[in-house]
């Protein structure tokens, strides 16, 4: 694929560099990097578990709502990769007029092929719009640096990458606390019911000195939150996040021991999370209208929208704009994007029958 | 595989005969049959297209919860054939001794090569149990009646099935009635809810002279229900029984309407349903029990026994007799059948940590 005056191709099979990695040229500098992808990193279902998982102590880390972009260095340019392997254009756009200078900058300290790895999170973007007091709109906060040593990439421990990251004036994921093994289960928990009650996501536990793997945990807002945000599109999201969803919090539940009315409460609310919003989408379709998710993106320049436009087309991704003007020099449309679930529902209410069984 | 004096292999692939067809060979007569699988039946999940389906009218039958069972002539003895196409030696010795005569004559009367389709109801069998007050351990109750001619299977017409059954006092399913197109949501939506009530699966639509195909429809007691059973054993059953069953509850709730106290405990009702179970059985593997079923069943001899222990062993099924006893001449045993969610469960609460993400 192209963009630009870059030529890539996404790694889809998991081999040596992970899925997700990507070969990127850059065509200007006639330089190349192989990017590998982003480390999957294991989920704890029981806090009681940090204690094996960390005995030396844990830093602990928000886990934000958005998505994973990896940054690094191709000649002397900086592209911002997706989780997929993709150079979004949309993500390029922003994130370079952001803090394209202070990324290259950072990178150029760090040896050739060593990449930051950070979430975009807020409204203003075609993937997960979640409003953050502290990022309404679009921002970049970085949760890890992969310096690349002797053809291998070593993540930054706690302290040198929130140094590192200061220096550069780069925003980090928050640092919630950096707790010994005995405390740490209790510690996390009372940062994970803050976050249910604030309707943040979860935490990433790390060794701070990064000599074992790290592990993600996330709360009930999240867990049920996911899929009730995927019924709304039942046939696209919703199967998927339903299954892995429920184990997560069978898991939660059976720790938390909860009282009957807490416990009553929940199962309301995972019942709900799964029928209001799939029952919601049929109703619309009943209405006659088509389900698709609206939002609004904003792009330095029109060759970004339009690098933005042919990167959905090639990607068979179903977006139409609707509305289009300038705001403060730049260019702003609001955007549809059309989910699948419109014609199995269609379907199903006109022949009244089932596709599944 | 074999049975007795019966050699048979079940066809797995859907071809000719759709799946769970077989063949079987009985090497005291030399003579063979081939059994088609029972035919799939559609599943309706909006009342009102009831008349889009059934616009001549409809047969409404009741729609029991057991296992499926076919009964076939080959040479001069009956045989009994699970919906996967085996000859469970416990169903064959149980249904031989309560009906093998009689149906034997029934299927004598009919082309070589006729069947008869019903439901194992009742408390005492290894696969389904529910207590039905018509069946409280083990009955058998017909819905079908298939006629071979000219190498075809025709469905006998609703009154030819009832009479020809009541003629060699066999069971059959309840016929609810039978209603007009216009009226049959209403009549039919009448009976569901009185069978959510009672606690009784759902009904079966069948044209009268079965000139269009049959279609069924549960109520939310089942669709929530085997949900609820599924998740005792959440990666045995569990994943796979959760979203066919919501998204026929999805459509259920869609089209009843529901005022805002009956929506809220249809909510709890599901999320219940899912949690419940879930986390009582994460807590009995976390006390060290393993997770199993308990059922009784009753053999008319000991060879019977044998043969169903020979053939839990050839499918790999874990059965595990507890106790055994005779009773009324027959010999009964307890019988546990252990699940692979406890393994699963298991693994999670050592490691704390979710394999599915």
């Amino acid at each position: 694929m192209k963009y630009k005056h870059f030529v890539y191709l996404p790694l889809k099979r998991s081999g040596e560099v992970g899925k997700g990695g990507v070969i990127i040229y850059n065509k200007l500098d006639k330089e190349s990097v192989i990017l590998p992808g982003y480390p999957s990193i294991k989920r704890l279902v029981l806090l009681s578990k940090i204690r094996k998982h960390f005995p030396e102590g844990v830093s602990v880390e928000e886990k934000m709502n958005g998505y994973n972009v990896r940054a690094v260095k191709v000649g002397n340019d900086v592209v911002f990769v997706t989780r997929g392997g993709y150079l979004c254009p949309y993500t390029n756009s922003r994130l370079k007029l952001l803090y394209g200078d202070s990324i290259k900058e950072a990178l150029s300290e760090l040896p050739k092929g060593s990449f930051i790895a950070g979430e975009v999170v807020g409204t203003e973007n075609p993937y997960v719009r979640v409003k953050y007091p502290e990022a309404p709109y679009f921002d970049y906060f970085i949760f890890d640096v992969f310096v690349k040593e002797d053809g291998k990439y070593k993540r930054m421990g706690t302290k040198d990458k929130y140094e590192f990251l200061e220096r550069y004036s780069l925003k980090s994921v928050r640092l919630m606390g950096v707790f010994n093994a005995e405390e740490a289960p209790y510690k996390v928990k009372e940062i994970i019911d803050k976050f249910d009650e604030e309707g943040r996501e979860g935490v990433v536990l790390k060794d701070p000195q990064y000599k074992r793997p790290p592990a993600k945990y996330t709360g009930s807002y999240t867990n049920i939150g996911d899929i009730e945000l995927g019924m709304r599109y039942p046939f696209d999201e919703g199967r998927d996040y339903l299954f892995p969803r429920i184990v997560r919090e069978m898991f939660k539940v059976f720790e938390e021991e909860l009282d009957n009315e807490s416990l009553k409460s929940r199962y309301e609310w995972l019942g709900k999370a799964i029928l209001g919003p799939s029952v919601e989408s049929i109703r619309k379709v009943a209405n006659g209208e088509a389900l698709y998710e609206r939002f609004v993106l904003r792009f330095p320049e029109r060759s970004d929208l339009e690098w933005y436009l042919e990167y959905t087309r090639e990607l068979g991704i179903n977006v139409k704009i609707e509305d289009e003007w300038i705001e403060d020099g730049l260019i702003v449309v609001r955007a549809k994007k059309f989910k699948d679930s419109t014609n199995v529902i269609r379907s199903m209410l006109e022949t009244g029958q089932t596709p599944l069984d």
